[in-house]
């Protein structure tokens, strides 16, 4: 019998990193950890005057490595006494994003400079710092003007979830900051970088799914956008092209190899290669067994939903998508991106802070007991999932929540269900949206904690789609993706896999409890989705007579300058 | 000295009744009790599977005669030891309505009668029960078709909530106890008929006010609607009419003298007389001072608006108000109402069933104290006051609330304060409306027991309104009212007043502390008015493209069909 060889994965989720230890040849699970990021809330540094700010100190993801490697170490250990962390083989690494942070020269983020401690401008803009709303729209008005072509792969709107809104943002509204800032350097390129050594801005191996799913890189058009469109929107975020990058990469290939200072601090071997970031839901999605026809849904706090398409077959833009890049996902196949900007947050936010009765009346469990017990269509209420804006296929951040149906009998359970379906609306209108642009999808994965922990809302989702709920096998699927990634670096010879579709085949999977569709339910929820599509048509779209498109705008405007005092 | 001489008003709510006792002098309460209804929950029977539902037992309506007179007696005497029952010169009462109860050949309610115990068809169907939603939108066809006139004093509209609406669904629902009901009657006729004993439907003295607001009951068309037209209703329903009633009375006529079984029974004169009865809002009115160019909201679970117009002065008929009737509020004027169909009752479900923190967190109190500190439009919500119905302008019972602008960071005394403004709006559009047609509002006078306890409520009122908010001197201006009509139907020679500008001027008043609109508040809430009419227009009319009119009644339909299993 040979040595089992392992493979690391980390995975830096909105509050926690994690880190996972995994079996190259068969996905088996020996060690895992969690560390929760210190600074602000949750991880989070949040502005009470402005609810659109996000940030989280850098340092945090540096500490995170230490932590939570070490503890996943002692705990595969403690589980297997022959467990030898010699046998790691390569690590690979997934982030949040876009999650952009400003460096030095020499790569060292600012906020860990004195002179920019404390400033959430020169921390990580973390993915749903929504600050940059207004350059959103000033970048989206000047592409489709200019080179639509920008944007017909990234769904014809660039958000403020993106890294160029964020740097503009930072350009006009912190000088000082954006002065100081060599490069700006996403997530799951700094992680990797600090492990391999090689945080210089131009020494960096960007990945490639970060620079084409938010910062428009593509080949086609010799990589990110030209110095003439970013002088457009500022000549100094046009100066800043030439220090950010021209080439991209998969996470099939090395960002580097573990050196020696951060192999002795983690007890693992010099010199194994740690693989080029991606995405926590790409990672996520190759973790799930995506694949042609497979199609992955992370549901956490956010949503993200990921498919492929092979390379060399036609397909055309699809209005609304995140994204379309070549090799995102997997080598050889278009990655597609699309995603809900919140769900599981939309879900605690109810319970947390609107219905907070304890563990008794007002918990997660409490209200799916009796949230299960409804019918589709009895309570009256229908949702929209906007309460974090939508991503797709709108693709449009300045939107809100909204409740109606509401009586004097309108009960908590009510409303936590009307959310849950809001929530499994909003993921119809995503998979419509693919399948009316040719993308066959046979087989829906979901993983994530809601997916494993929520059989209420995987019912639903199963009754409103009327497609069958798989749910993928691994608990921690991102950082699964990311092991397999380090797996895949490490290569054949390394002991590791030739590829990721070898490294699906031996570590990942579903589970065999799947959730089927109840034809009756799916009848009625077909009713209760063409009032859900009237009303996102109504306040989410300014085509026609009559349109409410201005409404949550407009409250929005209102709150904003109410709350700079204006 | 001489020695003064009391009236005793009885005040018949949605969930108690009160007795109150005043010096017809000066118009000081002397003694005052409440009786709670012993019945149902908080007295007022429901059905789990129909959210329409709402009865009421009226054993406990009489049983409330006697416990709370006995207690404003008692609580009379211990405050002044001199205080004689002998010197109650009169009484008054009012009701909720429309309140009808079927009763038998002699007067007796069929619940009170051993074959029809505990059917909720044979009991009070209370204002707010919305059963016969069907049958109100078939009346309102149809009168608009053959009779328009019957509409237009009423709003164009005839309400689930009122007499024949309730009376046809009977008919439809549970023939035997229409078949047994001889008649119908008003809760407001129905108890001064037991203080009198006149309970005989022929010799019962009908409300002016329930029967021209609620019954279409107009002299110029000969009393009811016709029985033909009754008769296209159901000819059952047409036979009913000539068991109804022919005349009418307004307040300031007796419905009879206090029997000697009564007056035994409570410790009072025999053969005082007892004013006709009216409902509780319009009494309420009487009691905070209407007049011309006064106008009275009557602010609890839900509201009423009540104003006058000189009968001998032109006023075109304005659509949706509730009614307009001549001498229902005060003689020798029309009585208009208005109201919104739950405030108080919003607040109520938010803070009990979805918002339940206890006194610390989720409390009126508390609320109200975070929420006084947000700005206008802070919040980025909006909210539609429906959550039962609309009553004015749009006379819909089939409409629901409705919750916009949410985020993650929604806090609940945001949703608590946005639900206030809501009943604002609504507050603003009633007043709008009656001054577009051409009543002046010269002054708004408040009562009811959140205009008295909560001044952030009527802090809003007039910021959103721009108009100074007044409050009516009395906490219980509906018995206040009703008491005035004891002291009215007394009459100058029986210690009372010659009529009711003689008693308002004796007995009523407002109190110093005022709401005046803050400017800049009322220019933030003007712009949020305009989005609260849009939304307003979009759910609650059909008349333009793209309107989203259907979306709340489908939703209704299905919830109504889910619940019958069908």
């Amino acid at each position: 019998m040979t040595k089992p060889n392992y493979a690391l994965g980390l995975d830096y989720g909105t509050n926690s990193v994690r880190a996972l230890i995994v079996d190259v040849k068969n996905g088996r699970e020996v060690g895992t950890a969690i560390h929760a990021y210190e600074t602000g809330e949750a991880g989070i540094v949040l502005d009470p005057s402005d609810p659109n700010l996000a940030r989280q100190n850098p340092a945090d993801y540096v500490k995170g490595i230490e932590v939570s490697v070490k503890q996943a170490l002692a705990q595969a250990r403690r589980h297997d006494k022959k467990f030898d962390p010699a046998n790691i083989i390569g690590i690979g690494i997934d982030t949040t994003g876009s999650t952009p942070l400003p460096v030095d020269r020499e790569g060292v983020p600012l906020a860990m400079k004195k002179d920019f401690r404390n400033n959430p401008n020169a921390m990580a803009w973390l993915w749903k710092d929504h600050t940059g709303h207004a350059e959103a729209a000033e970048i989206t008005a000047l592409a489709a003007k200019e080179h639509p072509e920008y944007l017909a792969k990234c769904g014809g709107t660039y958000s403020s979830e993106w890294f160029f809104s964020k740097i503009l943002h930072c350009l006009r509204s912190d000088p000082q900051v954006f002065q100081a800032a060599w490069s700006w350097v996403e997530c799951c390129d700094y992680v990797p970088a600090v492990l391999t050594g090689t945080t210089k801005p131009e020494q960096i191996k960007r990945s490639r799914c970060a620079a084409g799913h938010k910062a428009m890189f593509n080949e086609a058009w010799g990589g990110l956008p030209s110095r003439e469109f970013l002088a457009k929107l500022s000549p100094k975020l046009g100066a800043l092209r030439a220090r950010l990058y021209d080439k991209t990469y998969p996470s099939d290939v090395p960002a580097g190899k573990l050196t020696a200072f951060w192999a002795r601090k983690l007890g693992l071997k010099a010199g194994i290669p740690v693989a080029v970031g991606a995405f926590d839901a790409h990672l996520g999605a190759v973790g799930s067994g995506v694949d042609k026809g497979k199609f992955v849904k992370i549901i956490g706090t956010s949503t993200c939903d990921v498919c492929v398409w092979p390379s060399n077959e036609n397909l055309p833009d699809v209005p609304g998508l995140c994204g379309i890049v070549d090799g995102s996902v997997l080598p050889g196949y278009l990655g597609l991106e699309a995603g809900q900007s919140a769900v599981g947050d939309i879900f605690n936010w109810f319970v947390n802070e609107i219905q907070p009765g304890g563990p008794v009346k007002g918990s997660h469990e409490a209200l799916t007991r009796k949230a299960a017990k409804l019918k589709p269509g009895q309570s009256g209420l229908l949702a929209l999932d906007w309460n974090n804006g939508n991503r797709t296929i709108l693709v449009d951040q300045r939107l809100t929540g909204l409740l109606l149906g509401q009586t004097l009998h309108t009960r908590p359970e009510e409303i936590y269900r009307a959310l849950i379906e809001a929530t499994a609306f909003g993921a119809l209108t995503i998979i419509k949206r693919f399948e009316e642009y040719g993308v066959r999808i046979e087989e829906v994965i979901n993983c994530g904690g809601i997916a494993e922990k929520n059989p209420l809302v995987m019912q639903i989702y199963a009754d409103v789609t009327g497609k069958e709920m798989k749910i993928a096998r691994s608990a921690q699927t991102c950082a699964l993706g990311s092991a397999m990634a380090g797996a895949v670096v490490a290569g054949k010879e390394g002991g590791g896999h030739a590829g990721f579709a070898e490294a699906q085949q031996a570590m990942s999977g579903v589970r065999k409890k799947t959730y089927k569709p109840v034809p009756a339910d799916h009848k009625v929820y077909g009713e209760l989705y063409k009032l859900y599509r009237q009303l996102h048509d109504a306040f989410g779209t300014k085509e026609w007579a009559g349109s409410l498109y201005n409404v949550m705008k407009d409250l929005l405007n209102l709150r904003d300058r109410q709350l700079r005092g204006e």
